[in-house]
């Protein structure tokens, strides 16, 4: 039987992996938002947001908790630290996710992305999900092997988001400057959830090797 | 005389004052890359941001190993997780700084600003440094009254970020996409940099009362 202080440390984990679980809906709900111009789903991502800023303030909470009390060393110290790191990414993913719906509330009813992006856009949104949900199995099982497929994964949304600014500077590119902005920043917040994961897979990989990936320092 | 243990608690805030001096310098050489397409000016703060990310695994170190050994409590361990916070925020501040630095490089020789933007760009970088290097004072002298001020600071960051799209979205606008997506992305940078100073003052109020100023959450 797991004693409470080791209940505790796996509260965190499983924390942290119910908000791998709210990020994914939240960037599924916000790539609708963007796509069908979908007012109710824009803000019951930017209403939703509160789970994962209440998850992160219980994860920092109890964190110093156990450090105060506890006292840990080694493992558990590092258990907890990378807890908060994880915790903090989670967090900041979901901001993304509402800044993308905000994007999509700002120009409702019309939507903010233009008909012949729109299949790029979605496969944004699909390979943010796809992240956040190998970030929390990653965490879960704690698996070192696919924590550092991450950051391969994570190159396909970059080449995602290129292709989104090459069309963008085409020739053919016919929109105003607020779908220039529009898509230009819908971009980057799909880029920036995405590094996010990668971080959280990184930590991972730290907490059970005690190595540091390169290039793992958040840029946002 | 201070004992080591103190010592290194107290090393943990110098470094941090350190990084506020290399954010500011590199805030305020990304500006001048950016209004005068000076590309010498944006290689230095791209290769200079190296400095920041030591900084940052130094305190990080630092951090894990002062609590491994001293299993501080209450107000020490407040201060290394405070640190830790401090160090990340910091540390991306010269990420943003990195990116308007890149914009200017991709823009090179040309600048990356319209001449009648470039008052209103100026003035985000001087609000920039502001905010940075009072973060820096709060910190050094442990000021909770100034570091609530930097909220407000803030403010004048938004309100020029958004003076800076409605310019943009103006009818008068008549500058191509690329200048869109730049001035479009230099404004955020500009404003999640000061988001980020904000959030080192509001860790300073948490170490010293205990308290976490409301809204307190990174967004990026």
């Amino acid at each position: 039987m797991r004693d409470t202080y080791h209940e505790e440390l796996d509260a965190l984990s499983d924390r942290l992996i119910e908000m791998t679980r709210l990020a994914r809906h939240a960037i599924a709900r916000a790539t609708t938002a963007l796509l069908d111009a979908d007012l109710d789903a824009a803000q019951e991502v930017i209403s939703g947001d509160e789970k994962l800023n209440t998850l992160n303030d219980e994860i920092e909470s109890s964190a110093m908790a156990l450090m105060a009390r506890q006292q840990p060393v080694a493992q558990d110290l590092r258990t907890i630290i990378t807890a908060l790191h994880m915790s903090g990414d989670l967090e900041r993913m979901g901001d993304h996710a509402v800044h993308i719906a905000k994007i999509a509330r700002r120009r409702y009813p019309d939507s903010a992305i233009p008909a012949e992006l729109r299949s790029i856009v979605l496969e944004m949104g699909h390979q943010a999900e796809m992240l956040v949900i190998k970030a929390g199995e990653v965490v879960a099982n704690r698996d070192v092997e696919t924590a550092r497929e991450l950051d391969k994964d994570d190159d396909r949304m970059d080449r995602l988001r290129r292709k989104l600014l090459e069309r963008i500077l085409s020739s053919k590119w016919e929109y105003g400057v607020e779908a220039t902005m529009d898509v230009t920043l819908a971009g980057r917040f799909y880029e920036r959830f995405g590094d996010h994961a990668v971080h959280v897979a990184d930590n991972l990989v730290y907490l059970v090797t005690g190595e540091r990936p390169k290039d793992s320092y958040g840029e946002g």
